[in-house]
């Protein structure tokens, strides 16, 4: 396994003449029929930590231990503090590359934190929006795929339109960025997952972040919701950085172009952790100015427990090591189990992920749907085929998102060969079905 | 004090001549040339727990001691679980008087539940309602005046219309209420807070409850906001109850009709807690179907702390007679300074509240503004005058809010006589001013 994000070959290509394709389709469905006789219970749905993951934190739960006031002496117990723990937004200042004194801490998901930027954006006017996106005729945002099903479903609810922009292996196709949000003034918006991408584990180039900056944007109020989710998630010696974004929109003379996510969750307890934004003085003034209306503040102890378990950025880095332990034989048996059973086979590539949390299988065209249908009758729950598109549609219905961090070993084992039957399986009778 | 909310008097009615006005007027005025000469620094804005009141939760800080796991097994540290955990829903059930079922424990401010209920219904077509709230022409909300600052910015920031009420001793003035919201369909809320109010200390007769749940609308989504923040707040043995809002509404045929919220800001830590939502099947439906949009879960370690921590419904009961031992002696020393210096001069009026935060001083007409200005030079801060009606706009510019919790008791002291010092001036000089 390498650093590399690329797939494993540029394009299925079997060279099967139509008797050996017809035994391997056999051989395929005496496997699937063996595989379903097993009555597995497998879950290779969600990118969620596993219980030893989080055992790592446990300490977090008997914290603080120094009593309840802040480093500035503020009773954390007591109402107030809007933006968060000074403490805790100095660790994470140059992790999430942030000034500390525009960094936002929250609650516990920078999910609800970007869902409450897009809501006050729609009921508030943004910083150089000409109204609120409320009265807009419409507004779309585009959507590099593929991508976060959360962050797709978090705007179809809101009717907002969502197009899809393909991913490089550098990050969105910036040709096709840049088209757009030139020529379309209802474009807002544009997600972005630029670190160990969800779920291709692609990292933006700095080109990809430079032109994303600076590129010019018939909307006044056009936002990069950059959600650095896998900012210190490394699963290589390399720790990956990227261009800073926030300087480079600054220095481009769109200062306000960035919205900047993260969070704790899965560096501590992903259902107790701390969420992050961070953005220019004019958005943070803006949405604090907001979130003031529904709070009278955060849990500002949880922040401090927080800031006492980390201690500081290398005290983060450290632990993501203890984290990268646990999950790089995870990914590895991944990438083992597919190359052996799909490797040179041209029925399938994937993603061999630096960082993050997902692997990404793309099947034959038309096959992930009935692959996803055939795994799951099989006793293996995967993400819904279409989940990585908006709409869930993806077109060539070609992307699996698989999600290893949680299972036992054993079980993602297990699970993760179950699946590449499934693939040998689908992928043969559509061949045979093809020629004939 | 009695348990009573009426005033003291049913209005003021000075009695003095001239000359004996006159003379009152110079002894204020030498009486606050003390008290600015004093330099004193203290506050009653807000309705802040004290540290000594904090510190009976301290044991929170270092809960759960039992592990992570809830009772069902769930491991609180991971994500899921929107509606909260069971167990401390059962604890606040019959507490807010929501069937567990119907409850929702979420983070750590009602508040942002009340915000977020109403972006929710703006965006996302309530049950029973013909089109979302932003795509009405209008739309109103009823305010019982006086009441709480923090509801009125909510909904104003939206641009919701707010419509004063009178408040009485039994809650709003309910033939006021039943009109309006009969006649009016952009009427499609009323905020209270019906047990203790902010700040008046009113509790809602059965009757007015009962009004409430059963009067006709003409808005099919016309929501009562029922911020049931002191619940279990008493300051007298009498432990007052009021009626079931969410029975009386499924009894009277409105199921939907009630928005009951509560937190434990006041019970445990003001900026840690654990807030509620509780309504009838098919708006908690609609709640968590919208919250799901936004967050993986609430901080469930936090519920689990506070279960342990609370343990059942005696449990809070009894931790809110520690409460009551602290903030009793506050309100009987407020009483007692207000009866002294103002009781029988006709100059002001003010609520001995049973439960809940505050005290509420209705000063002679046109006099709060400059009470409070006044008060503001000599160095004791008060929310702002006319902060309990909507816009900011007291009409008879008369109630002032006192917040007794927060300060030491002698400086809670030194603060009411100081404002009564202010309160004799500024009258004595505005009787003086209409006899001029």
């Amino acid at each position: 396994m390498t650093s590399s994000v690329t797939s494993s070959a540029s394009s299925p290509s079997p060279a099967l003449n139509a008797a050996e394709l017809t035994a391997e389709r056999d051989r395929a469905r005496r496997d699937y029929e063996e595989l379903v006789r097993r009555g597995l219970s497998l879950d290779l749905t969600r990118g969620k930590p596993s219980p030893r993951q989080l055992d790592l934190a446990e300490a977090l739960l008997t914290l603080p231990s120094g009593g309840h006031r802040a480093a500035d002496g503020t009773d954390t117990r007591n109402y107030g503090g809007l933006q968060g723990l000074p403490e805790l937004r100095e660790i994470f200042s140059g992790l999430l590359q942030v000034p500390a004194a525009q960094l936002v801490a929250a609650g516990n998901s920078s999910l609800t934190l970007m869902h409450d930027s897009v809501v006050h954006a729609l009921l508030s006017r943004l910083p150089g929006a000409e109204r609120r996106w409320a009265d807009e005729p419409r507004i779309a945002f585009l959507c590099p795929v593929p991508g976060y099903d959360r962050h797709f479903a978090l705007c179809e609810r809101f009717g907002i339109e969502l197009i899809p922009v393909p991913m490089t292996a550098d990050g969105p196709d910036m040709d096709v960025v840049e088209g757009l949000v030139r020529e379309d003034a209802q474009i807002k918006g544009i997600w972005c997952v630029p670190k160990y991408s969800n779920p291709d584990g692609a990292c933006y180039s700095d080109e990809t972040v430079r032109r994303l900056a600076s590129m010019p944007a018939a909307a006044p109020d056009f936002r990069i919701f950059w959600d650095n989710a896998y900012a210190v998630h490394h699963l290589t010696d390399e720790r990956v950085e990227i261009a800073d974004l926030l300087a480079l929109c600054a220095e481009s003379g769109n200062p306000d172009r960035a919205f900047v996510f993260g969070s704790t969750s899965k560096i501590t307890f992903a259902g107790a952790g701390v969420a992050f934004f961070g953005s220019s003085p004019d958005n943070v003034a803006w949405l604090i100015g907001n979130l003031g209306k529904g709070t009278i503040g955060p849990d500002k102890i949880n922040q401090l427990r927080h800031a006492e378990f980390l201690r500081d950025a290398d005290g983060v880095l450290a632990h993501m090591e203890r984290h990268r332990e646990l999950l790089r034989p995870k990914f590895d048996a991944v990438e083992a189990i597919l190359s052996k059973e799909l490797g040179g086979t041209g029925l399938a590539t994937w993603s061999r992920p630096a960082g993050g949390y997902f692997v990404s299988l793309d099947v034959l065209e038309g096959c992930a749907r009935e692959v996803v249908r055939r795994a799951t009758e099989a006793g293996i729950a995967l993400t819904p085929a279409g989940a990585t598109h908006p709409y869930g549609k993806d077109p060539r219905d070609s992307t699996i998102r698989i999600a290893p961090s949680y299972p036992e070993p054993e079980e993602l084992e297990l699970a993760i060969a179950g699946l590449t039957v499934c693939v040998r399986l689908v992928a043969t009778e559509k061949l045979l079905e093809a020629a004939g």
